[in-house]
């Protein structure tokens, strides 16, 4: 490996300046929900394209419908596996804005931390591997292997336009192995190699009554509530212990198998730690399955918005003319989201009570995934882990959805390595998400090596 | 009733003028509900006082912990009964905004309609008989009763501080009769009087879960969802037709007479022309009651706004920290407020499950009313609709809630006499609320028949 010297040399010196940039990056609110973000979101593309163009990188934008794709290579190391590096530049809406310490595109480190909405979701992830590509490129070393990069805008708005891509530039993109950073490591100290992801299925459904908002009282009792009926269509959804009650929704759940169940019950798992990142008051889920089971490998039913009617404050005494919610479910191998899709819609349908309209609108949907957990390409992410951390990672899933690895796996045929750099209280989604400094440049180092291990793999 | 003339010459003559001043009152964006009206809701209140002033009344404006009262009276009939007119100069919300066909407080002139928020609720119904009173005194005309005005500014928000206004200032408040011009005619053309309200209970209810708003995919499966939770709840306590399942919550329900309940058979009601009122699919409800029975006599449970987690475009994946939910219940003789209040608590406590807290806000709640059909004030109050609007007036009750009504009958011992001057598609709390100005003219005429017939009732 002393041929690696150098780059890693490069790397440590340039601490300050992979801090420096990060920070620049993370300003940039390029959120890609919220259509009024859409310059900065293109902003956002071009500074990506830039880094990766610095990093020795032939670097082409290319738009979208939606937000741009940006797409680097080089391809200087022939009969050498490919290596593409996959992540996202846009990140989730900050709200609810009060909640943050501190303005959540004007970065603060505290300690170890850098606190920024994006900065472990998926920015401080994705641009440890900009910089390891960087750092051979600046220490005059070869790279071992070919490295593509594919970093798009629209992660947070489930990659709507990414498919479609990956169809048309079938050619340009194949490649050996994919590497995504976009999960955690287990724990604080315990790196991690994910092998299976959740699925997910994203919809929207409005409940129309009345043609507006009616008195309550000079109405009240004779037209259906938009409100109620949608708050009893939701509750017929899931049972208290958090089962999904829509008829068939487990048909292709596949049950965990022995060996992981067994791997499972030896990591370090604290429950009572993990209630506490939550805040909640206790753990509940279905009876019989572990709270990591029941992450990991157990489909969910969640409210993820509801809304409708009078919001301000004091009262109003309205029959509200609709009211809606943005439902989303977590699927686990072998379900289908469009199969769930429209397993929802009939659902609701066949319980929707007269008085009332439907409109149900199918946001996005994600394949769940798993990966065999002994393939070459995991054995050299673990190598060069194992180096750049200081510690064996272990192999875990996650309840989280990237339904890009489904994507990958079925358009380009390669399976992805899921190299998470983040940490379980990053508060990815949240307010005051972070990411660990300390790990950032540890990871760039880990990037380093591993474009050593996979071409050796 | 000759003596009336100059009055009833007087009030033909004004017609222009009293639109004029109307649309001036609306322009005044009076929204008790919203704290940074305070300022358009005082400048209101001093806008009734100079008009109540100018009508010959010696005028005083109260203020409260809240928005003040204005108070006008002229007792200048000695051995002759005295009248309190009631009504109220504050308005609903205005939202949804994107609704209205023009400003809500833009007042806008469609052939005999005003639009404008207030327009119906109260604005127009009550300055009625400021006009009448002020044509008694231009004309120079004495009063034939003695005269007092209660106009309020905190309807809309349940009248928070009126009862203990009314308490303190029982004496200057005596009188024989209270008039309340804030109900509407059975249909246009068909002039009402109301006998009977239903009450309220308006209730806020918060489900808190997680401290944060959580990554629904690392964390979905393991801990509650608040708006889940709210969505069962919610559902808990109504059946699909409409029955309130709150344990022991229709065991003060009066049944309606038989009296009412042929007098209802006869009134003109076209369930159709209702429906099509409502713009709802079609109506719901209990089964076995009549739809005015609904309306009038039955209790409901509305939710009148829900809100919690995502609800901007698009998706975002989190399980929100917490979700609440307006409810109000609309209560009828002899339900009481306060008891269904704890009722509806203690109820939700019950069901509510681990893994999130509650918190239950008690909004406002006003006793459901019902008066005596044939008082010498409904009669006399016949006798002035007949002759103002040339037809006799119904007997009805009405679907909402007019709590000070309960608060004028237990305070001062005083019954009320509802005179609606409305229309049933006035369009009260919901966009585009407006008001006949037809009727407006007539109903000063019959103010001003009114306190003659009350002078002899």
């Amino acid at each position: 490996m002393s041929a690696l010297s150098p780059v890693l040399d490069r790397v440590e010196s340039q601490r300050d300046r992979y801090v420096t940039e990060l920070l620049e990056f993370l300003r940039i609110p390029s959120v890609s929900a919220d259509s009024r973000r859409k310059t900065e979101v293109e902003r956002c593309a071009r500074f990506v394209a830039d880094k990766l163009q610095a990093a020795g990188l032939e670097t082409r934008v290319f738009p979208t419908a939606g937000h741009p794709i940006v797409y680097g290579e080089r391809l200087e190391a022939p009969g050498r596996p490919t290596v593409l590096v996959y992540g996202h530049y846009d990140v989730q809406p900050p709200d609810p804005l009060p909640l943050w310490k501190s303005d959540p595109f004007d970065p603060r480190i505290e300690g170890e931390n850098v606190f920024a909405r994006g900065a472990a979701d998926d920015k401080g992830q994705v641009y440890t591997h900009v910089k390891a590509v960087e750092a051979y490129h600046h220490a005059g070393v070869p790279l071992p292997v070919n490295v593509k990069f594919l970093i798009e805008g629209e992660e947070e708005i489930s990659s709507v336009h990414l498919d479609g891509f990956l169809r048309a530039e079938r050619g340009r993109l194949a490649c050996d192995h994919v590497v995504i950073s976009d999960t955690d490591q287990f724990a604080p100290g315990i790196p991690a190699i994910t092998y299976g992801l959740r699925g997910i299925c994203y919809m929207e459904v409005h409940v129309i009554g009345p043609a507006k908002d009616l008195h309550s009282g000079s109405f009240g009792g004779t037209v259906a509530n938009p409100a109620n009926v949608l708050a009893a269509l939701l509750a017929s959804m899931k049972d208290p212990q958090g089962r999904v009650l829509l008829p068939g929704f487990y048909d292709d759940v596949r049950p965990v198998a022995d060996w992981e169940r067994a791997m499972w019950a030896t990591l370090p798992f604290d429950e009572s730690e993990y209630l506490a990142l939550t805040g909640s008051p206790c753990l509940v889920g279905e009876a019989g399955r572990t709270t990591l089971e029941r992450r990991w490998a157990r489909p969910t039913l969640d409210v993820n918005g509801i809304f409708g009617g009078y919001e301000g404050e004091g009262s109003k005494t309205v029959i509200p003319s609709w009211a809606g919610a943005k439902v989303s479910m977590r699927l686990v191998p072998d379900q289908d989201p469009a199969k769930t899709a429209t397993l929802f819609e009939k659902t609701l349908a066949e319980r929707c009570p007269s008085g009332v309209r439907l409109r149900v609108i199918h946001h996005s949907g994600g394949k769940p995934v798993i990966v065999a957990a002994d393939s070459p390409g995991i054995r050299a992410s673990r190598r060069a882990i194992a180096k750049g951390f200081g510690r064996e990672p272990v192999l875990i899933r996650t309840g989280g959805s990237i339904p890009v690895v489904g994507s990958f796996k079925e358009i380009l045929g390669t399976d992805s390595l899921l190299l998470g750099w983040g940490r379980p209280d990053d508060n990815c989604h949240s307010p005051n998400e972070k990411f660990n400094l300390g790990d950032y440049q540890k990871a760039i180092r880990t990037s380093v090596l591993l474009l050593q291990e996979l071409a050796e793999a």
